[in-house]
């Protein structure tokens, strides 16, 4: 049985590793680290916890913690996980980042974004992106995971196939976000309260989204070339779901069945990508509450662009479930264990 | 392995049945039944079911069904199921039926309400209303389940105890009720319609609801007397979820621990009823997606009366979970089988 | 030109009342006061007032207010009102309070519901229940209105014409409200973000709820007697809007026209009171951003109980609305000017 | 005092016409036209409109109604308006056509696009498209005004300067919309229910929605020359607003002070189009139940693009609203007229 400690773990992201580790055979929660709710128990803040879990919520001594447990998910703003890890630290035990701390090699463009001074960018380079269906094989060997972006996530898996085939020109890509409030996190703002964001559509971010690097980062090295992209995402009155549609120019005239077969080269034996029917549009409901991707695509002869879509629920694949991902990959378990949840609909 | 059949697989309790079954380790789902999509496949009707099942659906002939299956669901109209029923049948295989067709013991009260002739009222005696915890041992030993409606389940587990134990007048109970919006189906109407249900609130069926009946004779069951309520059905903006806030005078002055003391006696060690801590409300989002009823109280001292709240997922206990839960108890399987959900949130 | 100034400019009612005024045509607003966003421009607060208000907060200094203004609106906490509030400021300038500080006469009842110290006891006995349609005279000729709470607006307006004919029994009536979260004001709380309201209901202050005894006021005035009532709100996933569903014991038995004359008798000619058509049960979304309400009722025989209901804009007919409505009586002008509001579908 | 007749009157812009006309002082509605409530009192189809309309649906027979009125609105699916209009009827009355059918001055384009043959073509070269703050002078001579769709309008307001100042490049456009569910109308489809359309968001329509080629013409006049755009529509659960984000090459490198200056030229003095500051992005919610657009844009060095933004109430000026406006310039009224409407927030 795997021991697994959360830092964050009432925040959305922290709230849905608990769900998700709950149903997990192979591992158990030991630490319910949240600084705002100390000693609290933590069914009192997450009320459909109760009776499932008991524990109170403690600090977030990581040094502790790593004394306790054989792994530990930090879901908590950026720059946290940075500076509570140590070499020590990973010598006992392994660690999923959900932040974005070691998400981007380059520390300066991680700077540049985020706007704060990385505390410990020795680490940068040994950490994985915990893309799984990409970086799979050194995902299973790394102490250090850094847990993708929502939007990279969902970003990168749309579009990954036609880069690393060539199909389309890596200058053109433009990727049109949306996401529901759950991403917006759990802090009480203003711009968050229900009647200021239902009934309502906004971009937010645009072209200054921190997520702009990150994806770029991973496009780059499908292109093989450097990417500059444009991403602009929005905020939707639903809960969870992240709906990404991007643009990009095809190199070339092909057919639906040449794109087709680039999508099912890299995804048809993965379990958690699911590219659609012909014509299907992927819908953030059908994802719901799973980790799993839809993805799909749409070829417009009269403009000599591919639209490509993809959904997913932006607190699992996008967050959450992606982090037990890796967990089972590092752990050597099998890659779905706790992760075999049915879309929920409606 | 249970082979389990569906009648109506493509509403949304027919739906939710396949989601449920999807993950039950002792049961398989061999015909998706659905006059509607006859032959068209499965997934592509509820489409977060692609690459989970592959069939195709079927029409809903429960002779042949009754040869091939264990157990068949009907999750159709009133009067569907008590057509197509018949000793043979039921001597093959055992009947879980979502409809109300068997769960009100007296004949005219059924075709008053309903304002149709049941088709096989012999059968009516031998069916088990299928609320667990209250039924459990009888339903063990049931070949036709009626499983309850959404409404009572919810208001028959928050005022059960207090009636058994004789606490509160049953003659002035009144139960106001919130549901979400697939409680009305999938059928495309006008009055469901997004842009008719979002940001509105509204009665309905007021003082002429077909579960009234269906609630009094359960709650006139605990009191040991005939019982009338007001019920009054209100429809919310939310896709799943079932609130009920239901009113009594009390016949002494009691205190908060003896209350208590009634539903713990009831509900102590029953896994999907939860009672809440003192002064916690129910909330339907706390439920969401799992098997749970969550209940509580408040006396209100300067009325004297005591208010009683539950909230379910109205397609999981009020409908798919429940049947899930009788089929486990009729196969001598663990009746929580398949239904270790933890509530979505948020 | 009647000059206005809102104390309270950046709530949600105040927001409502600038849309109100903007769009009266004998009141202008001198004095948008927010001690929050002081030197601010409103219309970066509110940007739907964009190029339609130019003017920056101001604080809430009534003293100066008050040689400005011929009318000042208090969307205010309860006790900043009654704090600001004097003589001399009265002798100069009308004031409709939209808190509850001049709600309710007994100002013991008061301090006890609200934990507080009333600070200025002795304008009560002057101030006006600004209940327009039954205070329509008195509000004429008042300096101080205390602007009826939204609940107590809706549930007073759809029992009174039951209990002053006498048609119910005060004793039993029972009051289940539910409101859109817009109620709960612009608060940043975690209760009220956009994930935690969604997709969820729940009741709350049940059996402690400050708008209690204000509608117990109001309804024993109806009554003739003193009358204690069963309140339980409820927050709903909508922005906007209140239904109440009230319960009451019929004196005798009455027919549905015996009930109908009585509404009719208060109302048929009241502008912003619409007696639905029988059957016909209120809805919010089709009373959405104008000053109707609507009522109806449902007489069950077999209970000999009377289900009233009735819908409002709280922001409006609950809040804004009637406070312009009382201005309007206050100063001579239309009732309606101003509130020609065509309720928007959908 | 103008009268006024609609066909279409039980739709979702139908039932826009009436409440804004319900508010115009210098028009009156003579006949509310609906093939499917005909005899039903229109205020039983929109129970808003109780007591506001009191008048019956009557069948669509534009002969007899254009002897009737003065203006005829048209709310009715493609194909039936061209049907229906002929000489003697234009020489009688005005009419605004919000369908599709005279708005694109190519006949082989628009049966292309809608699949049905055009049933007057040899109206289409005088009908003007009634973008007013583009075509006012040529609407204000207009016989017959073909109203633009919602997406068109929403687009092309939003992109238009840029185009006549030759800042952008026309050939790299792409529009990425999103559009709430009444734009989706009140036909009963399982699409457009509550529970399918909640908690998701899709595109649809993509690559071959009918609004492209409409959106092409429009931007052509403004770029002169073709322009071939993609277009993307999403359907977002919330009512009414539609946002658009478009992306474009920039031609040269521009400051924000010389885009700016390009959308003041054109709509400095536009009552209706609404140019936010520098940074705030449009949001649905600050235009609803208003005749507002609200545009914006920001420009990315990084890649050399440009994104404006642009968000309107799709019933109001994406329909309605634009069709009274419209109304106003042909009869000489005052353009705002019935239209000074302050959004509704929240």
């Amino acid at each position: 049985m795997i021991k697994a400690g959360i830092i964050g773990a009432t925040g959305y992201a922290g709230g849905e590793l608990v769900r998700l580790l709950a149903g997990h055979k192979e591992a158990e929660i030991k630490w319910y680290g949240s600084r705002s709710y100390i000693d609290k128990k933590y069914a009192e803040v997450y009320q459909n916890m109760f009776r499932i879990v008991e524990d109170r919520c403690l600090d977030d001594n990581m040094e502790a913690l790593s004394r306790e447990v054989d792994v530990i998910f930090t879901a908590t703003p950026q720059g946290l996980c940075a500076s509570l890890v140590n070499e020590e630290i990973l010598s006992r035990t392994k660690v999923v980042d959900l932040s974005a701390d070691f998400r981007i090699q380059d520390v300066n463009i991680y700077e540049h974004w985020y706007g704060i001074k990385h505390p410990s960018p020795q680490f940068i380079p040994e950490a994985v992106y915990g893309l799984c269906e990409i970086n799979r094989e050194r995902v299973k060997k790394a102490r250090l995971v850094a847990n993708p972006g929502c939007y990279p996530t969902c970003t990168t898996l749309s579009i990954y196939p036609l880069l690393k085939e060539g199909l389309i020109d890596p200058g053109t890509i433009i990727v049109d976000a949306k996401s529901g409030t759950s991403g917006a996190g759990r802090g009480a703002k203003v711009d968050n309260l229900y009647c200021e964001v239902n009934e309502n559509i906004k971009a937010y971010g645009v072209a200054v989204h921190r997520h702009t690097p990150e994806i770029e980062e991973q496009l780059g090295y499908a292109a093989g070339e450097q990417v500059l992209i444009n991403f602009t995402p929005h905020l939707v009155p639903m809960n969870r779901g992240i709906l990404i549609t991007a643009y990009a120019s095809l190199k070339k005239e092909v057919s639906y069945e040449e794109v087709r077969r680039a999508y099912d080269k890299y995804y048809a034996s993965e379990k958690f990508v699911r590219v659609l029917d012909q014509d299907v549009c992927p819908q953030t409901k059908w994802v719901e509450g799973s980790n799993y991707v839809d993805v799909n695509f749409k070829i417009d002869k009269r403009t000599g662009r591919i639209i490509m879509m993809g959904a997913m629920d932006n607190l699992v694949k996008g967050a959450a479930g992606q982090a037990v991902q890796n967990m089972n990959l590092m752990f050597g378990l099998k890659e779905s264990q706790g992760l075999e949840l049915v879309p929920m609909f409606p």
